[in-house]
């Protein structure tokens, strides 16, 4: 035998300390290593730090002296003291074309994201002024864009208008409004200040993917009010309403001047993306195009006076910057329950997509984030936001996207664009005022068309069958029914997904590679060939109360269908069942009371239970509840090989 | 080398097929296994199954004759069908001293418990006639004792007591508890029927037993009314209320009559239970001491008119046998959501008590039962028991217990137990007037105290510390609140669980272990030794949506601080990272975005990713998302001993 093998020569001993002494002649054949009896409250507090802490957030204020703490802290507080200390022109000049890019983009979106949430179009660029001073200051993304965006907008408005008609009651509406922007910027900060940022991954991928296509799908045909010139239009969300409503006014309520400029100026914009696509180096046209079909179609009403042929027109826009609200938010009353539930919702939404952002560019970058100060900083912007008469801001996608092709370096390109938005708000306002709602209406169509992330939606099919239910049950749930149910069934299927992995952990049968000490998952390695007398069953999971039955059951079904096998081809009976438990991290006492069910009830049948590798908790644990006296010290091994080795001798040739 | 060994002389081929060819001159080394495309629905079937029909109920059917298959199914609805026929006298004999054992048992305990459901004592005696009547035809435990349970009458008590007060609205309390009843059962045979009894395994071992025993506690301090002979008491159930109505009432409320009879009983139960822990031969005296107390303590009553010196007796019971209660079903109004309500509550705790007693037994005697099947039984047991005036029954530990170990061979000794508690109520209901009260507070106090199980708590104590909180939450909740906000936390601390283990999977650096081509972390085994340049760190879990970013960072938190150790001890860089894949059964997309980033990001650094086992969903998902392109093939091994080997060679001296 070579020097890598594992030679029985001995019973492996009661193994009750990580001592690396060999018990016994053989210096090859190691014991399963029973790590220290853990302290007290050593595992609660390595759970609670893993938990809450996993990013050691103080990790760098270690061995420092206090003045420096005092920097480091500040500086992790608002990162701009840490970045602002090495900014120099070169940052600048990127920066500076990064944020008058995304400004000219921003602006005609912002005004027609505004109508999404039933507001006026101001609230859309006063929302685009505040926040993104408040986070470039305490936000650590370097290339996130900041603002309104569409699918938060209409989130907001659809669950806005349940409690409130924004036409009968438009005060009322405003401040639900605010406060509701106020409760979700305290959802976000307080989310990041308990470290609790773990729980918005509980929204799975697939369910974004779905729920954000039928966002973008909705929006669209929201849309279509303003393309085809609509004066009355369903207030409803779902397909069905939408599309009745359109074709019910074809004969009378389309205009066809609304849909001659609305087509054209989305025809200019699809064009200039698809430009932008096919040369990264042209990736300003798409995000300027917007901007100029404002002011061409602006310029060529302005001439025509088509607004007196029916072409709809933005009308009014007042002049000025961002009024407090504070007086405005409700601290009492029935809409303080209903800003509440609406503002955790919606704050939830926007924190998802602003984390996706924020994490996507920092993997391109290689930079770290730190999701919790994040969740903290968009928080706070939204708080002050929905003091100065902004509603719900966020990361977006698309902005982004610019933002980071053109070239940006830091949160100075979120300046950049508040600032031109500052200046939009206080001289440029007026000019808007013969803007066709058809131009709008076109750019956020195009906007939106990217959120249907088909590519991402036919891996998510090829990858995995059930995420891609869940993925299509969102996506269906927002275009047929609304957007919150369709909310509702993502977050539904993805606790789903979640019970179901732990209820249901995978289990496999194991054979032993040829010439090799190694022992793999048959179905895996068709090659792997089992040991007569022996099973080996691998379990894929923690051994947890929500599992604990169905693997004890599921290892005595395999046991019984090998046994048909076995008697069918007159092979010798099966008289050792090895467990191999390297995939089994944690045990629980419903666990421990499996393995003794099943340890009890092989016994009556003259079966060996052995188990293989036991996990550092798992084997401390057994020894504590005494389940590795009762299965006897002998019968726990470091690898299956050493198992199987065990085995053999004592095999009898019973059929 | 040897035979074994895993020598690299050539590039692992990309792997397409489970073939089993070589496809170079090694015949040692082995390429991962990619199992063949799944077919369309075949992942999605399977998990389905897994889910649903795990333990494959239409085995026995396959290759049978059609009239065997209807016998087979008539059999497995009504296995009676399937033990009637093998029934024979020696069975019998067991069935018939444990059934009258079982009933010597119930019939004073079913008196108590009805008075803690706030109903008449006659309908615990209903209770324990029809459902065990139902329930001997169709369920599949041996062992299990119907009847109406403590905690079950506590717990139904408070909710309906809740909603409907007992003492000014009889009529409509006793109502609402058939309500609830039916629903109940209704819930528990479609629990069974759409084979979602999982679902309770979702309220973990550690939250029962707390809960459990703070419920045990909460009907003990509700005993004392009984005990000590008080006349007002209060109507919560929290300690600190019980407490105060007890020393309140100390004066002038207590009865010492009352209290020496009680007392006196008490002592005599506890010794009998003493005696027949110390002797398992003499188990028949604790479960027949309580029928000798009633017997007695009422004799003694009735000789010395006990009663008049303000001894409070039952009374009055009702003579004849369970009436229709058809009729007082509410299936419309307010109290049908209401009966829905805590009809599913009590349903899904009675089921609780109920499975974990069929499974205890049947681990013990070692014969499977049908957790779903079990399930329609009970349910349609409480369905028909609703229809006849009973409240909820469900399987009791105690009387389980005794007729385990009076030794019941089937369920006839549930018909025997019905058939004494039949001729108790036609006949010998008048001779319980002179019944003491004092004494049934005594018999469900001495029932009551095996729930609170110290000896499982001190295990969980000692084996999970986050168990054991949940195990204080549950039992604090109900003694200091109440039963339902109790059993809220029990279920809130279970789940919180399962997403804790989920969002948080376990990571670990692995050594080898010196002289083998084995693996090991290196926490629990000391002596494995790390190699220089290459940092190994195994995955303990599926990497989904919920866990793919803790998992990432994770893994590069683990990077910087190994890169930390190198630097100050002046080892070589580190150049390769290893993941151990083999716990790693499943991954999403959110998976494989996370290990593309963490590929990227470590390209950025000159570290080269490496994978070693990935398992046969993984290997597959990464090939179908092009993710295994992007690394190149040859960057996926077997064992981690094959991924070391391959990096070794190509490490250069860089510090």
């Amino acid at each position: 035998m070579s020097a890598r093998a594992h030679p029985v020569d001995g019973d492996v001993s009661p193994a009750t300390d990580g001592g690396d002494t060999p018990t016994n002649s053989s210096p090859h054949r190691h014991k399963v290593g029973v790590p220290p009896k853990p302290n007290m409250f050593h595992d609660f507090m390595y759970t609670f730090k893993e938990t809450f802490f996993h990013d050691d957030p103080l990790r760098h204020f270690k061995d420092q002296p206090k003045s420096k703490q005092f920097m480091l802290g500040l500086q992790s507080v608002f990162p701009v003291f840490d970045w602002g200390r090495t900014y120099n022109f070169k940052k600048f000049r990127g920066d500076l074309i990064a944020g008058l890019t995304i400004a000219s983009l921003c602006i005609p979106q912002d005004i027609g994201y505004a109508k999404l949430a039933n507001l006026d179009p101001k609230y859309g660029l006063y929302s685009s002024f505040v926040p993104p001073l408040v986070y470039a200051c305490m936000g650590s993304s370097r290339d996130i864009a900041i603002g309104p965006v569409a699918v938060v907008s209409l989130l907001l408005g659809t669950l806005l208008r349940a409690e409130v008609d924004p036409n009968t009651n438009p005060d009322e509406y405003l401040r639900l409004a605010f406060t509701a922007t106020f409760f979700a910027g305290v959802t976000e900060a307080a989310l990041g200040f308990f470290r609790l940022g773990f729980l918005i991954d509980f929204l799975s991928h697939a369910a974004v993917v779905g729920f954000m296509g039928g966002a973008a799908i909705t929006i669209a045909l929201q849309q279509l009010k303003g393309f085809l010139g609509i004066k009355k239009f369903t207030k409803k969300t779902d397909i069905i309403a939408v599309l009745d409503s359109v074709f019910s006014s074809a004969n009378h309520g389309w205009n066809w001047q609304t849909i001659v400029i609305g087509a054209s100026f989305l025809t200019f914009l699809l064009t200039s993306k698809f430009i932008g696509k096919k040369n990264k180096k042209l990736f300003w046209v798409p995000a300027v195009a917007p901007l100029i079909s404002v002011i061409i179609s602006t310029f060529f009403v302005y001439i025509t006076r088509a607004d007196k042929q029916g072409v709809q027109i933005v009308k009014h826009l007042d002049k000025g910057i961002n009024p407090s609200s504070f007086g405005q938010i409700y601290f009492s009353g029935d809409y303080l329950a209903k800003g509440i539930k609406i503002g955790v919702v919606s704050g939830m939404v926007a924190l998802t997509e602003a984390v996706a952002i924020g994490r996507t560019f920092a993997a391109m970058k290689d930079y770290q984030i730190d999701g919790n100060k994040e969740m903290v900083a968009l928080g706070v912007m939204n708080v002050v936001g929905s003091m100065s008469s902004c509603y719900v801001a966020t990361g977006s996608f698309s902005r982004s996207a610019v933002n980071f092709m053109a070239g940006c370096h830091t949160a100075v390109s979120n300046i950049i664009m508040s600032i031109v938005v500052l200046l939009t708000l206080l001289f440029l306002t007026p000019l808007f005022k013969y803007t066709p709602n058809a131009i709008l209406a076109a750019i956020i169509i195009n906007a939106v068309i990217p959120l249907v992330d088909i590519q991402a939606a036919v891996l998510i099919f090829k990858v995995d069958k059930l995420d891609f239910v869940a993925c299509m049950g969102a996506f269906f749930g927002v275009i047929f029914v609304s957007v919150e149910i369709g909310l509702l069934i993502a977050v539904s299927i993805s606790f789903a997904k979640i019970l179901l992995q732990v209820t249901r952990p995978r289990t496999a049968i194991l054979g032993n590679i040829p010439r090799t000490s190694v022992y793999r998952n048959i179905q895996q390695y068709p090659e792997a060939t089992m040991v007569p007398g022996v099973l080996m069953i691998r379990v894929d999971s923690a051994i947890y109360f929500s599992n604990s039955n169905y693997v004890r059951e599921r290892i005595q079904r395999w046991l019984l269908e090998e046994e048909e096998k076995v008697k069918a081809a007159s092979l010798p009976r099966i008289q050792f069942l090895i467990i191999e438990m390297s995939p089994v991290t944690d045990i629980d006492t419903s666990g421990i009371h499996a393995l003794e069910d099943l340890y009890k009830s092989l016994q009556k049948r003259d079966i060996q239970l052995i188990l293989a590798n036991p996990g550092p908790l798992v084997i401390g644990k057994l020894h504590l509840s005494h389940f590795a006296d009762m299965l006897g010290h002998d019968n726990i091994f470091l690898t299956v090989a050493d198992a199987v080795e065990s085995c053999c001798p004592k095999l009898s040739d019973e059929v």
